[in-house]
């Protein structure tokens, strides 16, 4: 006789594996399918390694900026092969971690392929053979992968995309990056530190184009100090290989013949797909959107007791966006979660030096539906701290609306540590009042965001 | 005709400034009396030109920490004179922008020591001879210096106080801290990075004496481990300059003779007084306490039209509870506070590398009225931006009481990032499931605070 589970969860990411250890630790009879690694994009080609780049290297950052003001001298040298080594290390001991803890709160864990063989039912092929599960609800946290166009495909050589450039053996000494946005900033920076010249190509006007205006200048700002190549609002014909380089083509334009630009390597970071594909999802009766994202309904159903949650769904491609959206699925099982679910402010980071934060609306967002909206700021460089880390440049962006903050914007370094605060100030829609009320600690580079919250008012 | 002010500061350190400005920019016709640097203790010889300090060598603690897991090599050196005059620089800097701030708003700027003169009469003596204000109101804001002890006195050759410490031409080569509490620990992290050997002495069992014992106890293992020289639960008997040394004469015990220990400088942080004698103020009926704090009552008033704010009034020697009492008693003088002043959870921070946090009850404190106590924690160790800074010593403690936070303490490196979303949590008392219903970002080490809320609680 077949087990039915309560719930199935098919990919182990942070929000199917969230899923599946906190619906097991509640009591629901749970199993994981993952076809590659637990953990899924974010452990393991995705956030976790690219962090620990960017830790590793942020002494040299910090050299930098101490040298800059005549405090420090010296050298560090980073060695590629051991900071690898040890985030393969780190990624293979989160994931024996994780498996642990699955089969300490009993998880069947199944790796391999899943694919819908009824309308309850579920076949897993792996290595060693194929199972069938049947379910009582079953949870889509598949995930997604790098997006790639007709020219700009990796062929694995010199040009790569994300995963293929998180496992270089050896960082090259000039990068092109296609594509300015979160992945290929964080990962042109640590390139930086390592000694790569960089090369930002992109066909939008900006860098970081999901965020507020002033902070794709900002960034700008930084990283053309740094020595960088920008190219921004310019279109790839194609980016290939050629013996020992890669070669990216410049669409010809009005102005100029297609360039051409070399570097040792070329990482392609122009979006991510969702993986949504061969999973026999709609005999289900689930529909898919856009490239791929599976369409849920206010309770992140895709179909009667099938729910989709993370880069899936197409919602918010973020690991903690995944894993908030995997506790409202499994209380909703348990009847504990009754409403649609709300995501509330989703902060959204930047990392590097410097890094950015948005949480909440951004000025253009606030002004869409035609309300007044006001802006205030502060600049880091008033803060002893951004002082005392010779880290100046940024600042902190309140947006308001009807005297309430709706949403805070900084880019600077360190900016990050204000993620929790400024979500549950948005969250609680803050007056000045308030603001003026609340014990900020000094001296801390929090205080620029008090500092922003206390800042005069203007249109924005 | 004399003007008479509606309010009168006198002290201009974070207090006294803020409620000055916030007067001024209100619309009160105000003066502020500072006898001698604006910005006070914090400004001058306190927070700021320690943070300077720690901030500008926080590369030398991080290439440590990274080559220890052997991923960086290299050698930084900071140069102290640099430091010191940059340091120098920026505190000038401060002072002149507070000093056009207060320009600006029209605040009556009077350098010189103020002494009541009369009922609402102020007299300053400054170095140009002496001016008699009036007011409506009167804030004392003079906040507090280096206590001193006999045997234990600074004798400003080799034996110093922060003040003087913070003022050296050159780093010693070794040090004896007297006093392990925050000011004695942030200032000999920042010479241990510098070069110095550190030697702490304190008459206390353990090393921040006001921290809950686990984070003492992990602060010791750290510096330990850094090769510092602990003596704890030993007296001092004297610490004098001879010679070229300082040389510090412990209490002979039942165990052991009176040992001496040599260093080339002796830091003596052995805690604060308060700045309350020769101000005249027992003409106005004001009462102090202790080493000499003002008492108030609880809206600050320490005697009709007579506040007190900040370390003088001995609630807590914290700047930002200096500026958030300000802030207080300007909105009662704007007739904007009703109540009682009410300081929500302060938070405390020890900066340095490992940093504490600590905000509301800790179990101890929770435990003194008798009521159940549980306590919950999450270990550094298991979060990624730790791992990614090879910081993995530390954890985030929570203590509970009827199912809602009251206290989060925390040590490791960069716990202070936590600080203001531990107040905001504290304040509101969030249980479990608001925890667990709130989106964290992805990857921050803000996490651990999230693991710790979620944890399992034990008995305290």
């Amino acid at each position: 006789m077949t087990t039915t589970y309560d719930l199935v969860v098919l990919g182990g990411g942070p929000g199917g594996f969230d899923a599946a250890v906190e619906a097991a630790a509640s009591g629901l009879k749970t199993a994981l399918v993952e076809a590659a690694d637990l953990g899924g994009s974010c452990l393991n080609h995705g956030c976790i390694p690219t962090k620990l780049w960017l830790g590793a290297t942020s002494v040299i950052e910090e050299l930098a900026a101490q040298s800059k003001v005549r405090v420090a001298t010296g050298q560090v040298t980073v060695d590629f092969a051991a900071l690898q080594s040890r985030k393969d290390r780190h990624i293979a001991a989160t994931r024996k971690a994780m498996a642990q803890r699955l089969a300490q709160l009993g998880v069947a864990l199944l790796p391999g392929r899943g694919r819908i063989a009824g309308p309850k039912s579920l076949e897993v092929v792996g290595a060693e053979g194929s199972t069938t599960l049947t379910f009582r609800t079953l949870l889509v946290a598949t995930g997604s992968r790098p997006a790639a166009f007709p020219g700009l495909t990796p062929d694995g050589a010199r040009v790569v995309d994300s995963t293929g450039f998180l496992a270089l053996p050896a960082m090259p000494k000039s990068l092109i990056v296609v594509g300015g946005g979160f992945i290929g900033l964080e990962m042109a920076q640590a390139a930086h530190r390592l000694g790569a010249h960089i090369t930002i190509v992109d066909a939008l006007p900006r860098l970081a184009g999901l965020e507020d205006p002033e902070v794709s200048k900002a960034l700008e700002t930084v990283f053309k100090r740094q020595g960088w190549d920008i190219r921004l609002g310019v279109k790839v014909t194609s980016v290939v290989t050629q013996g020992e380089s890669a070669v990216l083509t410049l669409q010809t334009s009005a102005e100029a013949a297609g360039e051409e630009l070399l570097a040792e390597c070329a990482l392609v970071a122009v979006g991510r797909r969702p993986n949504s594909a061969d999973l026999g999802l709609e005999s289900l009766g689930v529909e898919l959107s856009g490239p791929g994202y599976i369409k849920t309904d206010a309770t992140l159903l895709a179909a009667p007791d099938v729910y989709a949650v993370g880069d899936v769904n197409g919602r918010m491609l973020l690991a903690h966006a995944a894993s908030h959206q995997a506790h409202y699925v499994v209380q909703r099982l348990l009847d504990k979660a009754k409403g649609a679910y709300d995501s509330g402010p989703v902060p959204s980071i930047l990392y590097g030096s410097p890094e950015v934060l948005r949480v909440g609306l951004m000025a253009e967002e606030a002004k869409a539906d035609g309300e007044a909206v006001l802006v205030s700021r502060a600049q880091l460089i008033a803060n002893p701290i951004a002082q005392a880390h010779a880290s100046t440049q940024g600042f902190v962006k309140c947006v308001w609306r009807q005297g309430r903050v709706a949403g805070i914007t900084a880019v600077g370094a360190d900016v990050s540590r204000m993620a929790v605060a400024a979500s549950l100030i948005v969250r609680a829609g803050w007056t000045r009042e308030e603001a003026a009320g609340f014990m900020f600690p000094h001296p801390t580079l929090d205080e620029s965001l008090k500092a922003a919250l206390l800042a005069d008012k203007e249109a924005a």
